[in-house]
Parts: structure tokens; sequence; C-alpha cells
């Protein structure tokens, strides 16, 4: 299996920004260990990372026939971005939700993802090992 | 008259994401018909579709000395975009709304546009025929 | 083609109120051009005007074999009659609604039509041309 | 480790009530494959089922000093039972959220669950996977 | 002492839109300005524009080391881009909000900033001098 | 007993509109069942239809020294005709609310019934049955 | 002056429903009081009366150039009817809103009246009395 | 036929408590009417009651292949229990939904029942005639 | 007859105030006219201001004895002094609201008057007129 | 005076939970204290706990005959079970209820109980001397 | 111990108005009531009352090293006055707020204190018992 | 310039009360540096300070013909005294709102001011040096 790891706005700051909330771990140390994670698994991840909401749209876009599945974490426009939503309704393979820390016991305005409800299946709260149960959900 | 249509987020995959709401001709495609539709009338119509919301917002703002009148299909950012809903209405050239799904009977959160207060006027709900209307709107 | 075209409540004012929004046109003159527009593409177009709620469902419910068509503005009665969706909801006819000024962009009480949800779609905001571009939307 | 994995109202019914939801296995079978991908990986995971919410408050209380964590899918009582949430946040082991369908996709009042908040995280929308899931959560 | 000043969405066309509200001095005056009040006291102030949300995102992740404090106007953006809040909220140098109009008295969709929670302050309804008095802040 | 059995806008279509939730008799053939089915039990029961609300206003005003009861099913009017609600609350004879379809497991703004509060009791749901069981809970 | 005094629906019933917030006398007693009123000061009452929201619409735009002003009581149609508020505002003669009962201190439906905003000035709560008042709020 | 009466929290105390609104017969009166009512049209009726909601949701379950329907009036349950609103909806056979008030016109909080939804029909208002109306639903 | 007349926050400046809504005359004029118009009915008006909340509250409660009727009109603590809500609730003479503009036409949060559901009537849009009505009610 | 205190849902751990709101005190202890206190003065309390709502419900309709008041601590189940409230109304005995912590100054899910309004007084916020407040209500 | 009780605006007519409400006893007497119940147990009570919020804000703001708690009813402010709320907050003693009717049951608009969220605990409901219960709450 | 600084209800606390919000300096120390930073720019400051909202109301009353600005920090009255409100919007002398701390990332009540939408600017989050800002709003 191909898995498209999607990581949204301020997602590059991951490993230097509020550590106590995402960790000390960069974002390239946990692609790492996720690439390691589904190539012992006989699968393969591949990365993208941007913080405009209308190139995730693209990305997504052109997903489709390249990969099996989609993880994304698209960050604060889970919280509001309909384009993002619209690009995975319109895409014809099966994506799940990821976040790092446990969406629905923050602030109000963070308990809401618009994305959830054209996902698969979400994930929150686990840390970077979030991705890892992600994959794992393609893979069992 | 020169009228500029702008196409938002996701609309460059018209033709292959859910075609019993957005029909099977893809953007070139309808582009096409449009440009037609405005040429046997006299006048002539121009095409700028992008992803990404700051670029449509910078699409508007140098449309002004160029173009008699804008047709406007944002996609999803229609439903949140103040930036866009900004943009329309610091402009000196008037818009036109227009949604090829009838926006009005779908989903809740799908039946608000922050755009259409600064619009001139709306056509929604007759597929791609929409945008000929609103063309027509400028030439009657 | 045979379409209906019908008008609510205080539409037989136009023309003496509220000039600035609905313009100087009577509704008879409207009417005339409207008739003449369809004529002219080898259409036919009937009128209806009521005050009363109920004389328009019946004039919806009757519409249905002989007309191909309604074309509907419903005035003030587009903000709350559901017995008027109810009608046109259960007629087999195609309604297209329609409103001179841009609903869209006036007081919030004026921004909902419970209409628009059955309608197979809906023109605002361009005075009196927009009755053209509705009869236009089923004749293209 | 040992994780007490408990079902809420209603959960006995699996495998009988609206199968393209919920699935065909009966709990017992799902419980059966919990069980053994526990039993796999080195771990040990007990079951408590119960369609009463003072009983499921009695036996998180309980679980406290005899277990290492907690998997949790309350049915129905995701959505009101504070109580449960109370007993949760009292306890002084983890909790894992789960919940076979996508609540976050459903019908607007399952879309809030009042646990997740004191929950470590939350898995949603993987069907019977979800619990293999939610345990993995501890193993990782 | 350094400071970073941000201008979002639309404010590339300061001077040309909306006078009465923004005033007629261009943006690249009102930086002259600003840089030269910044100057006599004996501070520099750098410039940023963009558009593009995620872009003035970008800019806010990269200040960090080099800029003791940020004035942002985030233009529409400030009323719904928790991409922007996250990154001024994850960024370790303090940021003033300024708003040329006194946001607090317009429309009810411009009254709410989502910014303003992560900001060390704000300062509305001055127009440029909005920008002179929030440097000001970083100064006395 | 002499009950009056009043049906409002646009159930005169009955038979011929949405026959899965309404069924396929006319509301001439329902009253001649509602008829008999009184008659058997040796009452009586007339019949008032109107599409007009005011109608049925002046209907139930005029009702009163002459029947022992009111059966009522007002259609969409029931969502919102306060001046209905008036009239049955000033009448001095008693009131049953009939509606065909479950209107409380209908869309939103048909889950209520402004009539409701004033009526001695409701019945939802039964089809043309519910006359029935509504004449009948006078006469037990 | 020439002053139209409107009754709408359900107050033909006056003085035979509710007592105790309507009072005892008819309608005809209560007109009677006024012409008498009205006349004793040199003016002139005329009176309409109608349980039919499109009628009621209908005397309103036939009331202009005959009256120099229209008092009116709606009844329930107070509560919702935009259309008879649309024809109050596109006449062109002042009116005043009168209420019996003090509609402020009632059920919290009948606490707002949509005509208010287009007439001139209310007088609620003071039983027959206040048509009087509002008659002398022109003679004054 | 086979019909399971379900009786839900406090309706033990039917009788004895607030006779004004249930009047004065027990609940083992009014189970007996029922029994007789039923018998006498060649139908059964027996007889469930519980306080606590989840004994209710294991009767439901358990009633699917024993009995032809359920009456089933779950007292103050109605307005909040999703679990029993599950039960319901998860059993292959139709359930009535029976109040003996009229639930629709006393307090705001009693105005809901989340039970109606899943319902085939509801009989409000009726006293404990309610039973027997909702019993005849199923023979008529 | 002796009619306290009561002036709250904000009136003593009418005259030099917004004088396109509250007319050129200071509250000494308004007072001598209101003074003279009961004199010559053969009754007697005192008056009462203050921009003190809790002394309109003293003046209520001492005002019982003393007078037969209070004609109020309290300015902006009108919108939320429950305080001199309670005042008149527990005062034992009538009282009569009097707004100078129809506070009902204004900005939404003036359109409460939290004072209403406790005065007999109201009397609002006439101008100064309008504390003559209110006397007028009481003689009439 | 016989005096039965009800404990609810969770309240059988009190002592051993979140100590800095609950004190330290077992449930045990604190009815230890209660019963001396009462004793002390010439009364007598006795003592029930339940987690399950319907049980809570069934001890307060027995309560009856054998006791002259109840105080309530019902837990989580105070801001949702109508059940236990309809149980309190439906009592002839008063109640009072007691909340160890300030109910009205947590999370504002926690600032209802929809158990206040049917009780004759409420004591929040001193500890277990909350108790000891309730029933001296009872004895002064 | 010394104890200032506070009583806000309207409390000064406690024993002449809505005497089902609030008793017939005067401030004087309770008061009366209050100092001889504190002197008993060996403490001493003080009194305030005003009409006045500021007055009442300064009383708190003075209170702080003369006494060891405050008792505060602060009648209707109690519903709106972050004034009064806030000058508690900033006080370093502790206050216990006493209403005599038990707000919680009584209209929506009083069932909400603001002062409730800063006050150590709340006692409603008792009448003037209340205020003995509150200084106990101290003296326990 | 003379610029007329007034401070609200509880500020005359500042400086002994919660310190980390509002600083350690007292009411009069903050003045004296507001003189000082007026003289030095050859401007003066006067001041008035008071709890009670009805003088603060008098004081801005009476500004007009001497002062050429207001300062305003109105405290805890900000978020509900429409009756400041409306003597700021009467007064015809420019007013700058200022707030120590950071209204709009407080609790939500604080959230709100009143005062701003008629006030030229808005000045909040800078501590004391917030009046310096306001104060050289005017002078720049």
């Amino acid at each position: 299996m191909k898995i498209l790891v999607i990581n949204g706005v301020n997602l590059g700051l991951t490993g230097s920004r509020e550590k106590e909330i995402y960790g000390t771990q960069s974002l390239g140390e946990i692609n790492g260990t996720i690439e390691a994670f589904a190539r012992e698994r006989g699968h393969q991840a591949d990365f993208f990372q941007s913080d405009i909401e209308g190139e995730i749209c693209t990305a997504i876009a052109k997903a489709a026939p390249h990969y099996d599945g989609i993880v994304i974490n698209a960050g604060a426009y889970s919280h509001y971005s309909i384009a993002i939503r619209d690009a995975i309704a319109a895409s014809c393979i099966p994506a799940v939700e990821v976040h790092m820390s446990n969406l629905l016991s923050r602030e109000p305005f963070r308990r809401t993802s618009v994305l959830s409800e054209v996902c698969r299946g979400t994930v929150f709260g686990f840390g970077m090992k979030g991705y890892l149960l992600a994959l794992e959900s393609f893979f069992l």
C-alpha cells in the first residue's frame, strides 16, 4: 500500500513550538519514524507539507491515482477549511484524520473539525503515535 | 464588453468530481462554451482559476481597469472568505456570483455565501448554464 | 414551452413603491416585456398575481399539466410561507425563484427564502431583468 | 499490560442491529478478536458490558488498582452521561474512547461526546478495528 | 529594537479602496511614515505584506530570532484565520494587533478578531496613526 | 356527537402529491371513510377545507355552537400560523390535531406545530388512520 | 383628518373571546366609540376588518390617497406577517400600531411585532382605549 | 396481535402523583383496562415497567421476536434518553409513543421527545385513553 | 389624579443631544407642556429626573401613597435595569412606559425593555407627545 | 424530624477522588458526622446512595410517608436527570439540594441543576458542611 | 468573627412588597434577628444597605481589613452587575451569596447570578433563614 | 489640548487588587504619570473617577464645552452600561476607550464592550501605558 501523509499549516514548526502539546521531535524526525513504521510492515509512506490552504487542496486532488489512502493533519485549517473538506470529499481515495493533541478536549473553537465528516475515521490525542495508528488502520 | 470569469478552489476538478452535482464537462470545456457564448453576442470573456484564496483576491484587485464586470464562482471559499468579499467590495467594477448547484438547497453550512452581500446579483442552481445567465445579465 | 410567471404579495404595487429598489415600471409593463421576450424566442409566458398566500398555493397546484415550468417571485411570503414551499415541492413541474433585489444583501430577515430549497435554481438582484434570465434558464 | 474494555448501552446487540453501521460480528466474536490481539502482543484484555449507566460508573471506579488502562465505547451514553464522564475523570488510570462509526460524520446530536474531554485520546470510525487501534495506543 | 510590521490581505490596495475608511495614503507611503517614526526614536521597522494566509504564517514563524516584536494588521484574515492565530501563539516574540478602522464599531462579522486573544494588546480605529501607536507601545 | 374535520393548505392535493408520505387516497375518499367511521359509531362528521389561512380562522370561529369538537390538520400552516392558533384558543370547543406523517421525525422546520399547545391532544404519523383515531378520542 | 382603522385576524371575535384580555365590547361597539371620539374632535375614522393576510395588504395599498393615517391592530399577523410589514413600508401615509393587551408582557412569541419597525409609533396595553390614544397621536 | 406496553420512570406512581395531570387510576388499573380493551378486539397486551433506563433498553431489545409492536411511554426519559431511542431504532418491530399529558403544551424542556423521531407515530394528551388509541393504531 | 413623571439617565440632556431623534425642546420645556396638559384636564403632574439607577428605584418606592400613577421613561436603563423593573413590580400603583423614539425600530439592543413586562401599557415613538398620551391613558 | 440524605452517582468515591474539590473524608465518615449533628439536635438522619438514576427515583418515591424531608446531592445526575426532578416534584415532602463544590463557579455544563427548580432551596459550595446547613434549614 | 451583611437594591422594601415571596418582616426586623443569632454564638454582624450599585462596590472595597467575611444579597443587581462581581473578586475576604427566594426556580432572567462565580458558596430559597445559614457557614 | 481622563467602577482600587493584571501603581500614581506625559507634550490632562454609573454619565455630559477629548476606562461598566454608551454618543467631543488588560483575551463576558461602538478608537492590553497611547492618539 502507498499512503500519502499530509501535514498542514504551522506543522513545519513541530518540535520547536508548544512542546508540552506537540512534543520535541521535529517534523522531519516524525516523518522518519512514520516512514520506517510503514516500511517494516511492507508498505510505503510519502509526505507533503504546506502552510497554504489551496496547495493542500491541489495535493489532495493529485493524490488519487497514485495512492491507496491519505493520512491528513491539516492543523488549524481543520477548524474552518471547507475547501480542504471538499477536496477530500471529491477525491476517490479514503482519508483518515489525525491530530496530535486531543482536539475534543481543548478550547471550544478547536473542538470542531470540518474535515471529520468526510474522513473514514479519526485518531486524536496520541501525539506522534497517532500517525502510526492512522497508518495501521489501513494495514490491519 | 470584457468580462473576467473567476473560478475558485477545487473547480479545476470539474468534470471529474461528484458528477451528479457538477456535470461531466471539464472546466476547459465549460470555459470554451462560455467564451463562444460571449463572442457570438459581440463580447469577450477571459478566465482565471486558482485554488489559493489570496491569489483570487489579487486577481480581483487587478481586474479593475481592464474589465467591465466579474463573474465569480469561488467554490468553497464562498462560505467563509471575507478576504475575497473585501476584494470584491473594494473593486470598482460589478460582480455577479454563480454556483452550479443551488447552494440554497444543500447542507446548512453551504447555504450562506459571504460574497453575495457585495455582488450585484446571484445565479444559483443551473449547472454550467449559470455562467451563461450571469454573462447575459451584463449583456441584456 | 409554456411558462407560468407568478407574482406574490405587494408586487401589484411595483412601479409605485420604493422605486430605488424595484424600479419605475408597473407590473403590467414588466409582464409586457416578459411576454415579448418569450414570444420572440418561440415560447409562451402567462401571468398570475395575488396578495393571498392560499391562492398562490392553489395556482401552483393547478399549473401542473398546463405548463412546462414556473417562474415565481412570492414577495414577502418567500421568507416564511412553508405553504407555498410545499405547493412547489408537491408540483411535478420545475420552478425557478426570482427576486428583483438581491435578497442576500438586504436586512437579515430577508436573507432567507424558504422556497429556494425546493426550486431548481434562483436568480436574485437583476431588477426586472431577473424574470428574463429565469425564463432564459428554461430556453437555453 | 492489563486493559479493561468497557462496552455500554445497546452494544450487546452488535451483530444483529444496523449491520451496515456496526458490522455482522457479535460482541462475543469481537471480544474474542480483541482478546487474541492483546495476547499475541503479550498483554491482557478483560471485558465488561452493561446497559445501565450507573453500573458502568461503578465498573470504572473499581478498575483503578487492577488495570493499566481503559478502552471505552459507552454507546449512546457518550452523548450525555456526565456521570460516566465524572467516573473517568475521577479514575487514576488513562482511558481511550472508541466508536465503531465515525461519530463526527453522523446526526448532529451524535457529533458530541461528553467523554472525549476526559479521555487521553479518541479513535472513531474504523468499525471493530477501532478497538484494536485503541489497544495499540497503549502498547506502542 | 527591531519590529516587523506585517500587513495582510487586500492591504496592498490601501489608498485606492474605500478611502473614507482607510484614507488616501498608499501602503508604500504609510510604510515610509512608520519607518521614519521608528528611526527618529532610534529603532528599526521592517515590512512584509501578502494576500496569502499561509505565507503570513510562514513569515511569523521565521520572525522569531530576528525581531523584538511584531505589529500585525491581518486584514480580513483577522476574523477567521486560526492558522495565523496559531502562528502568533507559537512564536516566542510579542505581537500587537492594529486595525485602521475601529473594528468594534463595524458590521457584526467584523467585530471579532481571532488574533486578539493571542496578542499582547490591540490598537483599533486611529487610521494609519494606529501603526505608530502600536510601535510606541514597544518603545515607551 | 358532531365533529368538524378541518383540512388546511395543500391538503386538497392529497392522493396526487408525495404519495410515499400521504398515501394514494384522494381527500374525498379519505373524508368518505371518516364519515362512515363516525356514522357506524352513532356520530356525525362534517368537513371543511381551505388553502387560505384566514378562512380557516373564520371556520373555527363559527364552529362553536354547532359542533362538539374539531379535528384539524392545518398542513403547512401548523408550523407558523399563530392566527389559527389564536382562533382555536378563542373557541370554546376542544380541538385535536392530526398529521398524516409523523411531524416529529421530519425536517427540523416541520417538527414544531404552533397549534399543539392549544389542542387537547395530538395524533401524528398514522396516515389517514390518524383522523379515525382523533375521532375515536372523542367517542371513547 | 381621515384615519383608516384596520383590524386583522380573529378581531371580529372581540367581545366574545378571552374577555379578561380583550374586554366585553364587540368590535362593532368599539368602532362606534372610536367613530364618535374622532367626530367630536372634528375628524373622521373609517374601518376595515379581515381575517385574510393578503386582503389586509391590499387595503393598506389602496388607503394611500384617501387617508391621512392608518391605525392598525393586525392581531396574530403582527408576529410574523412580513407581507403586511412590506405593505405598510411601501405606503406613503404614516401608520400607528395598536394592541389591546400589552404585547410586551405576554408569551415570548407574542413579544415581537414585525410591524413595529415600520410604524411611526406603538400603543400597547390600554384595552380599547388604545385605539383612542392612537387616533389622538394624529390629532394632538 | 401481541403488543408490549412499556412504561418508564416514575410511572409506577401513576394515580398517586399530580392527579390533575395523570388522573387517579393506578398503573395496575390502567393496565387492566388496556388488557381488556385488547382482549375484546381479539389481541393480547403484555406489560413492562422500570425506573431504570438500561433495563428499558434491554426489554426493547428482547421484544423483537415475541411481539408485533411496542407501545411506549418512557416518562421523563423521553426527553433525553438517546439510549432508549437507539434501542427502538435497532429493534425490527414498530413502536408507537404515548404520553398521557400533551407534551407539546407543557414546559419547554418537556416539548421535545428524542424518541418520536424513531417511532411510527405519536399519541399525546388523551390521558390513559392514549394507550387505547395507540393500540387501536395497530388494530385498525 | 396625581401622576409622577420619572425621567432616567441622559434625559436631562434632551434638547441638546441627537435632535433628529429627541427634538429641540429641553426637558424643562417638555415638563412645562406636560404640566399644563394635566392641569387643563383637572389633574396634577409632578416630575423627577436622575441619572442614577438606584435613585430611580428609591423614587418609585416612595411614590406609592402619594400618587395615582407613574409615567416612566428610564432612558438606557430600560434595556437592562432589572432593579427598576423590580421597583415597579413591587409598587402598588400602575406605571406606563414612554419612549420618545420608537424603541422597536432602532438598534437590536434597544428593542427590548425589561420594564415593559411590569407596566400596564407602553407608548413608543411619538416624541414628547408620548408623555401626553401616557397621561391621557390615565385620564380617559 | 426524620430526614433522608440521598447521595447520587460517583459520590461513593468521595474521599478518594479529586480531593482538592471534595475533601479527604470518605462518604461513611461524612455520614457519621451528619448523623451525629442531627442526633445532637434531637433529630434523625438516614442515608441512601446509588450510582443508578432509576434507583434514586424509586428511593424518593418511597420516602414520602416515612420522612419529613429529603437532602439530596445527586452528583452528575443533577445536570440532566429530569427523571429525578420528576420524582422530587411528585413527592409530597420538601427537598433541599446540596453540592459540596459551588456548582455555579465551575465548568459551564455544571452550572445548571435541573433539580433546583423543584427543591425548596439550595446550598452550594461549603464542602461537607453543606449537608449540615441543609439539615439546619429544616431544624431552624 | 465579624461579618458584614450587605443588602442591595429594593431590599429596603422587604416586608412591604410581594409578601408571598419575601415574607412580612421588615429589613430592620430581619437584621435584628441576624444580629441576635450572631451574638448568641459569640460573633458580630454589621449591616449595610444601598439601592445604588456603585455604593455597594465601595462598601465591599472598604470591608477588607475590618471584617472576616461578607454575606451579600444584592437583589436585582445579582443578575447583571459585573461591577459588584469585580468588587467581590478584588476583595481579599470570602463572600457568601444569599437570596430569600430560590433564584433557580423563578423567571429565566433571574436564574443567573453573576456573583455566584466569585462567592465561596450560595444559599438560596430559605427566606430570611438563609441569612442565618450563611452566617452559620462561617461559624461551623 | 485639554483631555478628560475618566476612570470607572473599582478602578480606585488599582494597585491593591489583582496586581498581576493591573500592576502595583495606585490610581493616584498612574494619574501623576499621565499628567506629566501630557504636560511634557504641551497639553493638559484632568481626571475624574466614580464607582457610580450615573455620575459617570453626568461627567461626560458636562465635559463637552470644556475638553477636546475624553479618555475613558469604565471598568466593569464597559460590558453592559448602555447608559454610559448613550452619554458618549450624545457628547460632541471624541472619546477613546482604554483597558489595562487585553479585554479581548479574557473571560467571554469581558470580551464585549458596549462602549467601543461609539468611541473613535480603542487601546487594550498595555497596562497603564494604554492611557499614554490613548492621549498620544489625540496629540499625534
